[in-house]
């Protein structure tokens, strides 16, 4: 049996990772492609209440470092009790969130330095990685107006403007480091243009990793 | 203004660390010194929801890499809010348990390589230390025998027996390759015993460390 792909969305937020989920969806059940959904932080019992942890505002303040190593520890937890058995399955995981956010938003945005996220990574994955990561790019300002729309502001949607600036640099720094599986996908266009992006990015990559 | 003393407490389960720390109280208030009694996993509120996460018994097995980077998320959170700014106001603090039982339960008791435990202990203390550690030495069975008549078993304290013999044996190493630090007291022996042998650990200690 082959072992099925592991696919991420990565992007600031409001990007339209949630809303992209959903044509990737159409994309696997045309293919008759068995899959699962999951997102970070969380994707088990445990890993969402450490989300929980990590995303509800409260007095005390996280520190950075524990927040980086609570990020690391529900994902511990979501690759060896789900992602991995699943993909050894031969279903498809697709992610909304993976380590590349780590390094856009504890690394870029909070601008902790990038060696402990390695060593974590390191630690952690040795050696794991996505399939294919979509990256929808968009500009911060565009990404807040749609995400404000949508829901109240979490602990990271509260943070400032730059602090989103900067992760999406560290996305794009990510995405050019590692070409063969990042695909780059202009989110500040319309919701048609992004879905034949994806569309596009999907197929060119199966046919160039699937044969 | 001189900084605080940082006391460790260390041992098994039912070793008595709990009943220690009124004892060592009772010789910080006879010499006035200014304290606050703390205790790991915990020691702040987010990192005594933590604690929960790690301790309380659940369907989902917690990953052994998952709880070792949750104990060092707490830690995090615990040195950087609570122990670093006490002792540098020049209050000492007392900790029930600390890094080295890290080294006994998820290397000794679980039996985690200590690799990734000396990396995450650098990441996380970066040379910081406690000053002086009580590690309480018993008899896995006699802890046991004690800390059942006390309390329902929480999920570290249903492992085998086995588990606990590991984690005193390498308790014990960490009192060998630390012994400036380290203060071994034998816990087998009746409470009169277990308290002589603190007041003399500490007076001794005291007097070397601190004229
Ligand atoms: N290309 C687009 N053009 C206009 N609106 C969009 C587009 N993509 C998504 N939206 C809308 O923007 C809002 C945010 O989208 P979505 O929830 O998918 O973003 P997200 O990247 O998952 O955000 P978050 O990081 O907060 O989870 C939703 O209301 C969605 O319908
Ligand atoms: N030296 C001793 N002799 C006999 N009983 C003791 C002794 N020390 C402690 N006890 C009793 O044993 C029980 C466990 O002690 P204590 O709670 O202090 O252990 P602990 O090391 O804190 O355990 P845990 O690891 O579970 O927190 C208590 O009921 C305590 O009164
Ligand atoms: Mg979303
Ligand atoms: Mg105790």
């Amino acid at each position: 049996m082959t072992r099925g792909c592991f696919i991420t969305l990565e992007g600031t937020e409001g990007a339209g990772k949630t809303t992209a989920l959903a044509h990737i969806v159409a994309w696997l059940e045309y293919r008759n492609i068995p899959y699962v959904l999951t997102r970070e932080p969380g994707g088990t019992p445990i890993a969402e209440e450490i989300r929980q942890l990590v995303l509800s505002p409260r007095d005390e303040q996280v520190v950075p470092l524990s927040e980086l190593l609570l990020v690391f520890a529900a994902r511990a937890q979501h690759i060896e009790k789900l992602i991995k058995p699943t993909l050894n399955l031969g279903t498809w995981v697709v992610c909304d969130r993976f380590t590349d956010s780590t390094y856009a938003y504890q690394g870029g945005g909070r601008q902790l330095p990038f060696e402990p996220i390695v060593q974590l990574e390191n630690l952690v994955q040795a050696g794991f990685q996505p399939d294919l990561t979509l990256l929808l790019d968009v500009t911060p300002e565009v990404g807040m107006r749609r995400a404000s729309r949508r829901s109240a502001a979490d602990r990271i949607e509260q943070e400032a403007m730059s602090f989103f600036q900067r992760a999406k640099q560290a996305f794009l720094a990510r995405a050019e480091s590692a070409p063969e599986r990042f695909r780059v996908i202009n989110a500040d266009q319309n919701l048609e243009s992004v879905k034949d992006q994806i569309t596009q990015a999907l197929s060119g990559w199966s046919e160039l990793h699937r044969g």
